[in-house]
């Protein structure tokens, strides 16, 4: 179904034609006159330094003296004693051998008619916000805030969400490195599974509500007996359920409980061994595939912000790099689909049963 | 123009529907029955043993008992000496934790009668080839004559070339840990040509007539100055030139040459570093993300030759996987376009001129 | 003090001259009638798979052929279910590619009598024991069962403790690999603390009794503002207090507890970041500073039973490559001398306070 | 014989007390009015950031506020149009996590009396010289010029040899990195070697006169047949002969033709691959083990400086950190002694023949 509807909007896309990204022959701004903002919101993501260099190279590329980032998240824009940091291509040169992000973030607080007030006091022509889906909706606010104040302010925004849970895309950044690191985790309770007398690894991997990164791990890997996500087993349990809150917390501390109580209640000694990687999976360096995506994304959000467009944001869907209007981006968050293919060739290589 | 192409073709198709792979309700062997054999050819790629390894599981998922490698590529078939290796899912569990091909790869061979002769005599009923451009026409002159034979022989072929030159295919195994693997020797390269007095450094990569390992890394690396790829140069040169030969055989060490010629004749010392890292980079382990193309690559293969399909090769295609016939996809090698957006992208990321 | 009195000793050994390991001219067993037994205990440590391997293949050299490997530990001599593995170079050629034991390790379980009546059963000429404190404790009680019973085993231990916290010993094989690995949590923590508003990062590193891993990871990272070690700390708190406890129980925990109540007491929001990565370290394979040690101790635990000894472990020594009598070592766990150089290094190079 | 002298020499070294390196009592120089220079000279070593940081971090600790980096090694002193580099702990806080130097290295061009004019005029106090050990000579020339024109200069150096063949050192920084490195590229010839039809790998490692990256190569790596080092080879061949020369100045290249005459000469054919690693060795950043070890010796120059000393060098003898006279640690390069137990060790473990 997933796959069918993204073929479907894609090929649209393509007829529409203009949709693809790039750069254009006419460009709506004078590029010594623009001041740029770069701001990164949320949790981290592998990539975030390159698409932070790219914004900034290809700013320069157009002509652009006046960029800077805004420092952790919307915050930057109103909290007391944090100042923008100018940004130079000798500045990032080589932000991307580091994870992280070399701006800060931070979660939240997105008050926007305070943000399109310092926006305006800055005197700000563009402003690139790479965040998830509540910056995405944020970015939204403010380029809707800045259209009724008739600022002339492209917001142009670039998905990060290391779940790879955006609708239309193909892949966010950030995920494919987060399946490289997942290994080292899975590969370790594989290790201390096997060495141990009736050992069980379990691993706790991204993803709240979509299981993509869990999913392209237990394909890459071959070493896992059982993968569990969200979409499969939340349609199991009941999900207004008091019990539903508690999965959602802390559901890799809540089956490591389980499966020690099962055993204990059966007699059965049992040794598990439980890895939750997070930081040290969204705390890496972009590995090359994401560096590529960042690259393209980057020149493309610059591209899109000098052709006059606001209130979007920039992809790849289906293979081609496209924008698309942020609304409908965050309409909803994208699944596994436990009837697709993907996810049998995840059941055919575990050897698991279908819960579903 | 390339990928519209590409586009256009993947649109007809989904349009016709069951060319897209996977498990079908009929199959065409009685899987007790079957015998199974597995061939490498050619160079080494990383991911040949997960797709060994994860043939090898379905078929014993499907229920097939009789599953044999073939040793050292087609020469494994009439080479004395070399005996067939029986496979089992206990022997090839962890087999894709190493580069390199389990069963041996080697190059040429392809003497058609004699391999039926033998593929007749061993009573194979499926053959698996992994192999390049070469081998690929060797698997379909292979399926030909079992036509001919009026031997119930399915060939399925799975795509293995490095340097991603298949035509009509988003990617093949292997490139993208080449790519990645890549990033080790250009930035070798770089700290080496940053520390020196007048340090350059050379980097010469994969893909003899197709430029897209150079391409991605440089677009992943950032740490590109320019990048130079076979599309790009031999239009400039005449290529039935005598120094053509030259450029093919041993381009790097050629570039190596001017580069130091030029410096010496314009009277300035140049110190430079060249490394050529191809074995280092083909005999890596799979990346996750060619661990989880070799899955879907492994498993479609033997869905098709259950299905009955012969003289066809596995792919992903406009982000879906397919199967199609052998010799559509070996007319011709896919190159880089250096009209491409792509291409562009890479130019901008170095700020290289484009000497096309 | 510490150094000194290890180089005293080191140069007593060194006058004894015989002490020092290596091939003998003269043996005291027939290679081809020995049967030679391997057992892992306690948790995982990178390089078992490597001293298993080299004492399979320095067996051989000799000219053994019966060579077994006893399953899980202790338990593999009393626990029904559980078989002798036959093992051979072919066997375990590649297994230090892994990390983990390819022999499975598990905890205690040291019935001297049990085990030595099973050593008898299977008749058991040499006895390789690679494991900590307490497995040298058990291994020295085998040898002196033996000894009782007028059995000519040679029991010959090799330490296995990721910690360092050998007495004597220059360095434990993992301890190594553990420093090194530690530096991906370190660094992941370090990015997050960095990226966050008010960001700290926390990393608990092993060591329950001896901070060598986490003073060696701080001098190695460059990236720590304050490195605590049980020695430093357990000298100001009361170590027979109730809370003592729980410092040793799980002092990561308690500090994540302790820095969050602080900052909320004060007023200050802190983004805190807590990373345990224990299964992620000891689950590695051995780098290649371990695997060296690993090989020559290997070696030496062969060329030490040939020779006839019983009762001893193998390690380094002031750069020398010697054995010891279990007993000696086992006294105490070897400690970081919170007045020594390597204790003040580590205080410049963070630029902490001297809590001592 | 080496062990013994070296293990004589150190219990020396212990005896006088003095010689063992750390911060004094009492130092030479009022920290605020030094100026402090740092070289770096030769090739590239993993290590070279961790030991010029180290000095800055540690120089600001005593309270220098004039730290300066000559660029390019002896040649920054006297080349028209390179600068002297203003250094800080900010500024040099994360290179460390990059290979190469930050300061650029050039070999050749130490004209002492120059360089010293050049010292004068620049008023340095205390020079820092990272280098092998034609530097090591250049630093004590300097040193002595010095003393000569009565000029309190402190000269300290710290040995670079990524080979490890420095008289009396334990190891020198690099070292460990380059055999964890080497690791790869062996792992890679050995890979290529199996998969290929009489295949055969050959690596060629550093160390021009001195066997210790490829015997601790060939200790930690276990897939090695035959491991040849000068020690070992040039006893056998003559060394004036004219041919000497030519395995002198491509020994990897020699062997390669040597083992393809031979296998053609005997009619089989063999599928060679040669893999020369040495610049993806050398551009590394350091391991921990050797990140320690920088950080110690870089800590070590500057109390020595401080100290008043000069003309003296710093390394690890014995497991001690001390520092020596230059003169006696460049009498002669270390060499592997053929008769060592080490050497032995290595021939057990790849079970080839003493060709000594």
């Amino acid at each position: 179904m997933c796959l069918l509807i993204l073929l479907e909007l894609s090929a649209l896309i393509l007829i529409v034609a203009g949709w693809n990204t790039g750069p254009r022959k006419e460009i709506y701004y004078e590029p010594e006159e623009v001041k740029a903002a770069i701001v990164t919101c949320g949790g981290l993501s592998p990539g975030l330094n390159d698409v932070i260099r790219q914004i900034v190279f290809t700013l320069e590329t157009y002509g652009v003296k006046n960029i800077v980032g805004i420092p952790f998240g919307y915050r930057g824009f109103f909290e007391k004693g944090l100042k923008e940091m100018p940004l130079s291509r000798d500045l990032v040169e080589n932000i991307n051998l580091s994870g992280g992000s070399f701006l800060g973030v931070s979660r939240g607080g997105a008050k926007t008619s305070e943000i399109v007030d310092s926006i305006q006091a800055r005197r700000i022509d563009m402003l690139f916000v790479i965040g998830g889906n509540g910056s995405h909706a944020g970015a939204n606010a403010i380029h809707e805030e800045c259209r009724k104040r008739k600022l002339k302010v492209s917001v142009v925004a670039v998905p990060k969400t290391i779940d790879n849970d955006i609708l239309f895309m193909d892949k966010t950044f950030g995920f494919d490195t987060a399946v490289e690191e997942a290994q080292r985790a899975i590969n370790s309770a594989y290790i201390e599974a096997r060495s141990a007398y009736h050992g069980i690894g379990l691993v706790k991997l991204m993803g709240r509500s979509s299981g993509f990164i869990a999913m392209h791990a237990s394909l890459s890997s071959g070493q896992i007996d059982v993968c569990l996500i969200p979409e499969d087993l939340l349609q199991k349990s009941n999900a207004t359920d008091a019990s539903g809150n508690v999965i959602l917390s802390d559901f890799g501390v809540h089956m490591q409980q389980k499966i020690k109580k099962h055993f204990k209640d059966i007699g059965v000694p049992a040794d598990l061994k439980y890895i939750d990687p997070t930081y040290m999976v969204r705390a890496c360096r972009a590995n090359a595939s994401d560096a590529i995506l960042c690259t393209v994304l980057g020149q493309n959000a610059v591209h899109e912000a000098f052709a006059g467009f606001s209130g979007i944001t920039s992809g790849v869907c289906n293979t081609h790099y496209v924008y698309l209007p942020i609304p409908e981006v965050i309409t909803a968050p994208k699944h596994v689909n436990p009837n697709s293919r993907m996810w049998h060739r995840c059941l055919t290589s575990t050897g698991q049963p279908d819960f579903h």
